[in-house]
């Protein structure tokens, strides 16, 4: 369809189909239909609310989009649809020290609203492992999480207030700039994670906390995932407020081994990165060192930056060690914390079962694992089979879909057996409050 | 107005005017208007969904009411209403130490909830003045606040799911049993905070956490309440987390003072009660003490539950003794962190200018003032005029009319304030989707 009702006068907008095949994708392998009909740069939140309005009177499907990281398909957008970048809204319109607060526009960089913290010996928690990439917006949208937030919270902790852009153009604001606050409904949180469907987010206001003064680092390696995650629980319980806590398992040791021609596999079957932070960071270490040692196949510890950058780094280096096996599925389940075990070892037998390639990585300390599937291991029939297992296992023993990364269009299949029919309803009934018109993100996060 | 048609068969209910006046009312001294109709003392979900149902079909007004320890009259009930008593759903009806959580019937008692969970290491963390009385269906409607909120969140950060009774009597489910999830819209968050407006709360799981091993205590007096604001400021920067940070006025020292014959008041114009807790607490005090001992007038800190205690007492006293002035009302503006020192000022200010007898008590860490305004120490226009300028003064530097308390009936006037129309609008909107007869506390927290 031609909009040139919607572009005569606005700066920014493309029709060209290599920008178009761009902005038509996210990092989730989901193949849009066809490609979508123009991508509008907004450099403004009039041009968002001129666009919506448009869309809104023609019943043309708009999409937001962030950085395009997002791995649930989310940002996907085909044909007779209107991509609505936000990145050109890149401002950081005011950091506030005294109150801890910044004011953003949604295409700020993660990692650069950070960065800007950092002189006024302050930080911006989430940290998703694209920080470097993905825009607050696409992170507002997701709920975003990262290793830090069984700490310091995810993003829905971070947000005080939202500037949003509703299905009707309108252009509302909730929240407020104090910490604590119960006028009226939890609008902003709403807003949060909920994928585009319910508002653009054209600004927010944003929590930021203090750089930590010291940061303590265990790297230990467990004989079984079963004591892994015991000791992880023995912490937890004795009231240890770890900053990080990420298992990896064996699988992708040895992807990390192939990779860099280390030995990691030989220390145990599962890797646990533990960080405490704070004015108890040493003695939160000590103590949690005194519960890890009797279980531990392998165990060390510092405070040194260097040696914890190495110790970090097995981390870091987990995911690009598993994409060189192929194309990957990042999954992401969240379970009850006393049954991760269980579903690590049920990951290991899906994989198993099905003949796919699947590692684990786990955010331990509040149960979010990301199964990590290579597309091309197995026929595509398998892989489906691997991926639709793990969402029933999920789901069988009391977890959810998705623990940070969204629905997007990829997981809809099984929403309703988390949700049950009446709140699904209770979701449509909700967005034609926001969006009477159906145009934001239709298809996406909710069916 | 009759209604036989919902108590035939139903097993606790109550039109005896003494029953019906003591339900018609809660802690904030507004006054109904006439008696309600009938209260009915719900036994279980189905009581709940039968009374909802019927009021529905009726289109009489029904106020969910849990201890009536409110203070913003959100469980007020007058004539031609009914009174939903939650208070005798009060079993605890799982509670996980692995999975750190409970599952809860609404009128458990906060303090009961807490208690249950001790014997496993575990609180439950939201921790309200009123924790001895009110119940946990009242804190998640009205997303209380506590002593500890500062370090540990408020209610909302405590409830991972929620089961509801909407306004058409259907029974729903929201949220999940992992601490992460982001599979829908935050249906829970929304919930929590609404007081009674969406949905009857029948239900939630909640977050346990668990007992602190260690915490230290600091009393410090300051001669300015700049000096004692930016002292807890400084804190803060530093990336220091106190459990708790608790300010009181001169005013309200000499309140304690003439109550306990002491001379707490020669010390210094403003009171800050400190505790730090976990394995950082005793390095935590000491930097805190480092940074307090140059600006304070008097400083005390221990880490001796006995001498802690003695130190508590002063902040728990604090209520009882204004008490002793008159009846008293307990206003709750929350203002940007920046501001607090200013907000202390701007009360004292309109105390003297309207002649009306208000004490303050803050939870500094989070910008939260308790204002309490003697309602008896002037003519009633005055103290109207009284609370009007509070509210003003916490609007005009940005800040919100309720922190924790919630809006009730009081504070209705001032909402389109805060919020501005077009959103308030959208509040209504919402509401009519959970409530199509608009039959679930009608005129409260809205309008
Ligand atoms: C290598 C890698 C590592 C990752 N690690 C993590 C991690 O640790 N934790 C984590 O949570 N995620 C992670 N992700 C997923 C992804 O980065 C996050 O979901 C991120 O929040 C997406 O941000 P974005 O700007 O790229 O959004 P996009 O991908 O552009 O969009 C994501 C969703 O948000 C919507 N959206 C975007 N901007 C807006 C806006 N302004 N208003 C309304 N809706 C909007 C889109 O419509 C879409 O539904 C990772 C991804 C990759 C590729
Ligand atoms: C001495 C004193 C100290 C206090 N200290 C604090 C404090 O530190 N922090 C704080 O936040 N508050 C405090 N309060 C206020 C009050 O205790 C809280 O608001 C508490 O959460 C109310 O609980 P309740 O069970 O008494 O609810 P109620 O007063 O019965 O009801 C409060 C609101 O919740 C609704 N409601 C109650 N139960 C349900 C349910 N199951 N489903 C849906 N809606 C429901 C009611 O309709 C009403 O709108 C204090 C009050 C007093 C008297």
């Amino acid at each position: 369809m031609s909009h040139t009702g919607l572009t005569s006068g606005l700066p920014a907008w493309s029709t060209d189909p290599g920008e178009l095949a761009r902005v038509s994708v996210d990092r989730s392998g989901v193949a849009p239909d066809g490609l979508p009909d123009l991508v509008v740069f907004a450099q403004s939140v009039r041009d968002v609310r001129r666009t919506v309005s448009y869309a809104a009177s023609r019943g043309v499907p708009v999409v937001p989009r962030g950085a395009g990281s997002g791995v649930a398909g989310g940002a996907v957008a085909g044909a007779g649809e209107i991509v609505l970048d936000l990145s050109g809204l890149d401002r950081i319109a005011d950091l506030r020290p005294d109150d801890a607060l910044a004011v953003v526009e949604p295409g700020v960089i993660t990692a650069d609203l950070d960065a800007a913290a950092h002189p006024h010996g302050l930080r911006y928690a989430p940290d998703p492992a694209s920080a470097a990439f993905s825009t607050i917006g696409g992170n507002i949208a997701t709920n975003a999480g990262g290793l830090r937030c069984v700490k310091y919270g995810v993003t829905r902790d971070a947000v005080l207030a939202v500037d949003a852009v509703l299905g009707d153009g309108s252009l509302v604001s909730t929240g407020r700039r104090t910490v604590k606050g119960v006028t009226g409904y939890d609008l902003t949180g709403l807003l949060v994670g909920s994928e585009g469907t319910l508002g653009v987010v054209v600004g927010a206001t944003l929590r930021l906390s203090p750089l930590p003064t010291t940061t303590a680092t265990a790297a230990a390696f467990f004989a079984t995932a079963d004591d892994a995650v015991a000791a992880v629980t023995s912490l937890q319980r004795r009231g240890l407020r770890p900053s990080t806590a990420e298992l990896l398992d064996q699988a992708t040791l040895r992807a990390i081994d192939d990779a860099q021609g280390t030995a990691l596999h030989t220390r145990g079957e599962v890797f646990l990165l533990l960080q405490t932070d704070g004015y108890g960071a040493e003695a939160e270490l000590a103590e949690a060192e005194r519960l890890l040692r009797p279980s531990a196949t392998h165990l060390e510890t510092t405070t040194d930056p260097e040696t914890a950058a190495r110790l970090v780094a097995v981390r870091r280096a987990a995911l690009p060690a598993v994409e060189r096996y192929g194309r990957v599925l990042i999954e992401d389940i969240a379970v009850p914390r006393s049954r991760i075990a269980e579903s690590i070892t049920a990951v290991g037998d899906i994989a198993r079962r099905t003949g796919v390639r699947i590692v684990v990585f786990a955010h331990a300390g509040d149960g979010n694992l990301h199964p990590i599937v290579v597309a091309d291991s197995a026929p595509p029939e398998r892989v489906d089979e691997a991926v639709a297992a793990i969402f029933e296992h999920a789901l069988a023993v009391g977890g959810t879909l998705t623990g940070e990364h969204g629905v997007g269009t990829l997981k809809r299949p099984w929403l309703a057996d988390e949700l049950g029919e009446p709140v699904l309803d209770l979701h449509r009934r909700l967005k034609s409050v926001f969006d009477p018109a159906g145009i934001l993100n239709p298809g996406k996060a909710i069916r």
